[in-house]
């Protein structure tokens, strides 16, 4: 199985390290990541600055590929001209922190795997639910299990699976439950400082609103100290929404030649 | 009606001037947008650096605030500290270039928008085909428009419309579609070049590969001189494959306690 792993953390974090460790016993593992952080990137890509490539070394020994970029970046710039052909599977993470709910849409882990899922190539993103992570090694091993089940199984193009993993030891794990993307989101908040010359700037934070109350829902089942595995995909289409508009009268002041 | 108005392009593009002028006749305006052009900045945050608030004045009157982030930065800002109350309405363009099919992924402007959804706020994307636009006056007045269908017959908390509009005279656009995210995606391709110093570059370029061929396709609807309007949402899941993997053995090598 060829596998090439990114992240948004960066190529120096140990989540990547783990990850890349774990599925190297069970493939030929290529890693491209991000130089810096890119934490909260969303799907963005690098277009008006070109992109270099340097060689990781970790120990002494070689690591990876870090590209100046993007996740997205990282993922187009892997298969185009460092692998230069299609991996079996795009796995992206660990991320030090969850990825559940509201925060797939700004998660730059998530978006490596969606690139992947927009060339047809099957993606998982990783991440443990702690900033300050400790318990890496099943995250790392099960992502490599849900490698090989998704090649196995088949998943359809355009989906990826959303993978976030308690951090606590396994034994403490309730269970692995296929979820979906929950409705929690943040109430933000904005701190305002001023700067040693008096100049006003502010500060995101923010409080969760948890909203979410079944297991089915990512954001609870990591609550109550189960994975999850969410199937999500890149068709934003509100279908619903598109049959209803239907009976719109869209076209008010248009002038028809 | 209260409208928040921001973009991608930037608080400078004639895009945002074009939409402004023309919102400001059906209602009450606030543009909040970025200081700089953020395009294909997709959902990025910035948590890692306080943002700046500058008064954005054109023609020698106050015309907008600028913000020192991306458009989802500016809609968090403008709502919780700038107009510090829920406009009715938010809407971003208009945008330089189509953001259809794969592009609503990658696009800044979407993403304002779709930041105002999270929030449960109506909202609309809005964009015109041409990087050089040249016919702004009917895509604003008809966003305007649409706005007030928007507030009147309503659309469900987390969706928003994504509006295409050709380049067009008014009077050669052959009619306004309901319509879907297609498939045309990028065929990517790096170039690679060397910097004066002999080190090498990429650049990233690529060819549209254009699969769509029904006008209930956003993309296809667009090259046929159709304005396109198309619902989307920010709920990721894939419905389809959550039911399929629940016949998945997902606790493989998974030691329960």
């Amino acid at each position: 199985m060829k596998i090439l792993v990114s992240n948004d953390d960066g190529i120096s974090s140990p989540g990547i390290w783990a990850l890349a460790d774990a599925l190297k016993k069970i493939g030929e593992v290529t890693v491209v990541a991000p130089l810096t952080e890119q934490s909260a990137v969303g799907h963005a890509i690098t277009m008006k600055y070109p992109l270099r490539v340097t060689e990781y070394y970790k120990d002494g020994e070689f690591f990876g590929y870090a590209v100046d970029g993007t996740p997205a970046d990282c993922i187009k710039m892997g298969v185009r001209n460092i692998l230069q052909q299609t991996p079996d599977i795009v796995i992206s993470g660990i991320n030090l922190g969850s990825n559940a709910a509201i925060n797939i849409i700004y998660s730059g882990t998530v978006s490596a795997a969606r690139e992947a899922a927009i060339m047809d190539i099957p993606a998982i993103a990783v991440s443990v639910t702690s900033h300050n992570a400790k318990h890496f090694e099943f995250a790392a091993r099960y992502a490599g299990e849900l490698a090989e089940m998704v090649v196995k199984n088949g998943i359809p193009n355009g989906t990826l699976l959303n993978l976030n993993v308690p951090d606590l030891p396994e034994e403490q794990i309730k269970g692995i439950l296929v979820t979906q993307q929950g409705k929690t989101k943040w109430d933000d908040i904005y701190q305002e400082r001023n700067d040693p010359y008096g100049n006003k700037y502010f500060w995101l934070t923010g409080n969760l609103i948890e909203t979410d109350n079944s297991l089915e829902a990512d954001h609870f089942a990591l609550k109550n100290d189960y994975v999850s595995v969410t199937p999500i995909h890149f068709d934003l289409t509100d279908y619903k929404t598109y049959e209803t508009m239907k009976s719109w009268n869209l076209e008010t002041s248009f002038k028809k030649s």
